[in-house]
């Protein structure tokens, strides 16, 4: 395989010291060229706590993207300087990864056009974890055999929102598929209130909190005399990092704007 | 092991007739008698549904202790006929297993009382699961250890109440161990009301509900980087003739009444 | 929706009863006739331990199909019978919904062929538990994305063999979507025999048997930091029921023939 | 509660690491002194990637123990030097809790009688996750009722034996309280051969390896229509401390010498 030329924005955030190490670990990436807010003119390796790749680091991405030969923008930064950074990657013909959120509608739509009209390959993809990916994508194929439906989510009890993000993407994505319908017994009761959980549109959603925990999923379909359990586990930060190498070779594919990594899976 | 001579009352019922088969395939247990609000005179074979058991059915137990030389009696009817089933076969010097829920606190102690006076075992156990008792005691005792806990149940959706009589029993015994304690973080908030489901003293507990699913719990005790979990799947009605056996083996070494089958495990 | 007329060969089969249970509670099916070996030119409804519904019973299926309209002949007797069944149901002009196992290739081509000619939508499915259909489908499309897995099943101690069939196939299809790989540390050694399950092209596989269980598939994937899991419970024999009403319906849309539920499921 | 002046032995290692942050964040556990292979004469804060204790460092024991006033010296190196370790603390009497594997029968019962004459409270524990602890104590229980158990353990794949230290410990324990049983149909077959895992004494083990897992075990029990699991997940290395703390706390009340966390829980 043709080894893949990367700049990496956030080299220092903890997304960006994984993605070194995928980097570094991955025969066909090559890190040319890093930027970071402060730093520049060293090198990567010069910086504490990094690994020992030989790439120069600019506080600027466009000043970066004219001195590197680079194929891919792997932007891990926060979504202000990520959305700034897709442009200035496009400008120059260069292919983004984007691995963050917040994008509006008109954005992505912006966005959208001008990728197709250059032809450039990008992908904006708030989640990198295959596997929470793959969860997701099962749970609405699934919904649309299975009426009745539950997820639980458990997370360390750090965790300030309740349900998580990925529970309440996962309930959007089953209600595509599924046939509206209230759950449970019409004249259940709760004798302890809250027992029965969150309900959305009948799909019941409980949030679980224990330290010791990191992220975990499950997603829960009954049918006559069966359960179809759909679990992801989530250990650590390197679960990312297989979705950020897909995204990559992915994107060396593409010739438009791809927003969701489930729409690079198939 | 020396034969024990039953007699059951109540063999038409669901719990009864997997005691009858429960009896039928059990080298020493022998069914000497049984009892019926109807059928008296016949014998139990004669019952359409039931196995092929030789033994006379009565419409009353006095009667039926009278003619037959019984060990024990086992006693799977409602709760009011259980707590007069009970005085009576004391008063034949007869021990007892009564399974069934509502006795008073006051009652419980006159029958405790009385068989100590009359030194006549008499087991009392409102849920005769093996498995389900065992995973009560081990959710207690891991609960001096673990501040931590949050339960969940799941049955069938067919049930009305939430959460199940197993998960308050649990919360109850938990709640003996445990120094108490609000779990989950200070601030946290539900977006999605209900999330984090009842909250009893810090312990929160989840209710699922789906079609196919039977009766079944989990008890999650999480601590510093790692998670205990005590679960118990009860796929069907056998479950209880494990405890029911061993509750009729262990009444023939007692000369006193106890109560929940727990207090007989060690 | 439109009144399905049914023909049921093998009522009183296991599955044969949990079918006309089925098709009782279902609105918009209808039994219109039955085939069994014995019984003929009885009701349904007269034979011990059937419901109550009122439909002719034939020992013949050309007969029954000549005397009374039917759309669809549902077929949940033997491999030998079901084989035979299909052609005539095909020679009367009627759909067919076979769960059998059993067909040569030959045997599957040669039908795909009449069914094509004829115009007649014909479902063959040796597995109807629409669960265990979608875990075997996810799985193989995770492993693409995941090359490391392994299938965990569990059933009742009285099976005989060692995986179970439901194992075999889901590792079959994992094997068309994953790259090879050997699993695995490369010099892992095994303290006690057997530890490390049976090893399929890398995939490792454990059975499970214990008295209480029914049947039931984990299959697991691990990657960087992260497990997911597909699990199917089957709990009792009625999980095969929404996949028999599913393929009743798709068949009436069909004018070919479709081998295996996933097919007609996306 | 009293504050418990600690001596530790290994602070560079990774439990000792995790050992200094326990103590830095517990109130009533102060750090009087380290020993370490190398570094004499500096402080604990001195030493690169250590938290910021104020206390002295050691190389040799003995002389640790003369110039600074310990409770509690807590060993976290290596077999040989905490078989020294325990010694010299003894002869300073000064408690110990030791985290060390590799005593002889021998060894263990010198050890005992020496502490029960002196009168110095000691714990040796190979294994600190409590969590794991109450596991392998809570299966030993439950075979007393369940004759019928298989274990699953399941770590990440770069682990070399199979199965686990835990499982093998845990399979002991099960055989202590079982009655011996052959389980699985007695003519049961491997289509695939090992998928029915290690067989000891009629137990199952299977050990399951895959990348992004860390250290997992089940202990699943099946009896008459249910099951009971028993499961354990360790996240990460700081699921070790608290059973270190809550040793030794326990210490303080000890005047003998106890082997095995098991020993100080109920």
């Amino acid at each position: 395989m043709k080894t893949i030329a990367v700049v990496l924005a956030g080299p220092r955030g903890r997304m960006g010291q994984e993605a070194l190490r995928l980097i570094e670990r991955t025969p066909n990436l090559q890190l040319v060229g890093a930027v970071d807010r402060v730093n520049g003119g060293k090198r990567i390796a010069d910086i504490a706590g990094l690994p020992a790749l030989d790439a120069p680091v600019y506080e600027d991405l466009a000043q970066c993207l004219q001195e590197v030969q680079a194929d891919v923008l792997l932007d891990l930064t926060t979504p202000e300087i990520g959305k700034k950074h897709v442009h200035i990657a496009m400008q120059h013909g260069v292919r983004s990864v984007i691995g963050t959120t917040g994008f509006t509608e008109a954005e992505l739509q912006d966005l959208t056009h001008t990728a197709k009209e250059r032809g450039i390959g990008t992908i904006i993809a708030p989640n990198f974890a295959v596997g929470a990916v793959l969860m997701m994508k099962f749970a609405q194929m699934a919904a649309k055999y299975f009426q009745d439906v539950e997820v639980i989510e458990l997370h360390h009890d750090q965790k300030l929102d309740a349900p998580s993000g990925t529970a309440m993407k996962t309930v959007d994505l089953i209600r595509t598929a599924r046939t509206p319908k209230q759950q449970g017994h019409p004249n259940e009761t709760e004798t302890w209130t809250g027992a029965r959980g969150a309900n959305v549109d009948g799909i019941h959603v409980h949030s679980v909190r224990l330290p010791g925990l990191v992220a975990h999923q499950e997603v829960l379909f009954g049918g006559d005399g069966q359960m179809l359990t759909i679990r992801h586990d989530s250990f650590n930060r390197a679960s990312f990092m297989s979705g950020v190498k897909l995204a990559i070779e992915t994107v060396m594919q593409l010739d438009t704007l791809v927003y969701g990594l489930e729409n690079i899976m198939d």
